[in-house]
């Protein structure tokens, strides 16, 4: 299977469709059927602490499988997030990226789904898991 | 049983705990077993067309069930979440605030579990449901 | 919104498709969103100690949810799950029937989303919650 | 870190712990953070049309997931699931032995967290994907 979409072509959908986040996030390498993005960490996705918070999290696993399943099916398409459920196991590291892995379980004409391991830049043992399903609207004629 | 904290001292604890979120939420109820918490939707919770973002839900349905589990145990404990499962099943409205009601269903001594509805205010049928456990640490002797 | 099918109807499709389970589960009661399902407890159904597996609670979740949903669009239809998370929150009672509530939250064109909490027969804490997804097939012309 | 059992040591356990169902299931391979295990297919784990059932997947990912456990922690422990979220994504083969693979991610003091995939024997795409939490009960003094 060919990708219809390349890191290059993924970021400047990321840019045109979600501005006010896309400087957030980075696309490290794209494969088949697994992608790895990266958290920029600012000020703004910190708990006190210095902790990555939850909803920051999510975000980025939901943007690394959302943009693992656009490579497949091109941006024309508007699949939405319709389930995640996430745990958080450990601790973030402070001051440091925050890296996703995700991995394409399936992508049928309905729905998609994903998991995804995240990682305190540099660390071995994920502090979160997550696996998200989306609902890809049939194509236009 | 009787509540540690009320809907003001949840108020005056997130405005402690988390300076930079504690204007985006505000608790219109609190009873022993449910809470009701809005989202005052700003710029930053949308995506383009005006629909509230997947992460700001995520973040409004864990407030939420936080707040009622701090209302139980008091403001003193650290619990953390550990997993959350959410299902978004609606496009909210624009340009209104999102309602999360939150049950409390198990408060165990280590544990503590919550669902959630989200809705857009003004209208019947949910937007959202979430469920979420809490890690509650030892009390301090 | 009238109901497709009555409980009498879901007792005959369970015997029809489902024979080698359809003994197991008795609904109590059915309303337009919402649903009460009992598993009548027996030997194959429980754990050492006298405690009701978690396979059993799940397939109790999972036929509550599948039959409501059936009782709107009706037996013709083939809906599978696709999802389901479920939180074990207490320890079963022993000797008892399970009671499954399950509500319709959502009733689309592709997917249905139910919550269902789990009781042991006449305790009032709840033992399980669940939450399932169903794809539901297109409407045959 | 030296697992405490290997798959002699588990096929025992299962075999006076759950007499019931252990001659459904077989540990095909162990190593430190990975097991593999195996469900023998019987007409009780069948739904009609010969597609292994939900629930049987359900136990099936619980067991395997709750195996690799225990090799960490010794059968002392009575290990409890607290939340499974398990998504079902294609039909199962028909008459053959499903495979869980199962991977720790996490194993700390009050809780455990695994994923697994399930494969019907022989097919590359898997069938189900499921995430469970266990909790631990503290080690007797």
């Amino acid at each position: 299977m060919t990708l219809k979409m390349n890191a290059e072509a993924l970021h400047a959908f990321l840019a045109d469709a979600f501005p006010q986040v896309s400087d957030d996030f980075h696309v490290d390498s794209l494969a088949e059927n697994a992608i790895t993005v990266r958290l920029r960490v600012d000020d703004r996705h910190l708990r006190p602490g210095g902790t990555v918070s939850g909803p920051s999290m999510f975000a980025l696993a939901d943007v690394a499988a959302y943009l693992l399943i656009l490579a497949h099916i091109g941006a024309r398409a508007l699949a939405v997030t319709t389930n995640c459920s996430i745990d958080f196991m450990r601790k973030p590291a402070a001051g440091v990226a925050m890296i996703a892995e995700a991995r394409l379980l399936k992508l049928g004409r309905a729905l998609a789904v994903c998991d995804v391991l995240i990682y305190s830049k540099g660390q071995a043992a994920p502090v979160a898991r997550a696996n998200l399903t989306y609902a890809i609207p049939p194509e236009p004629k």
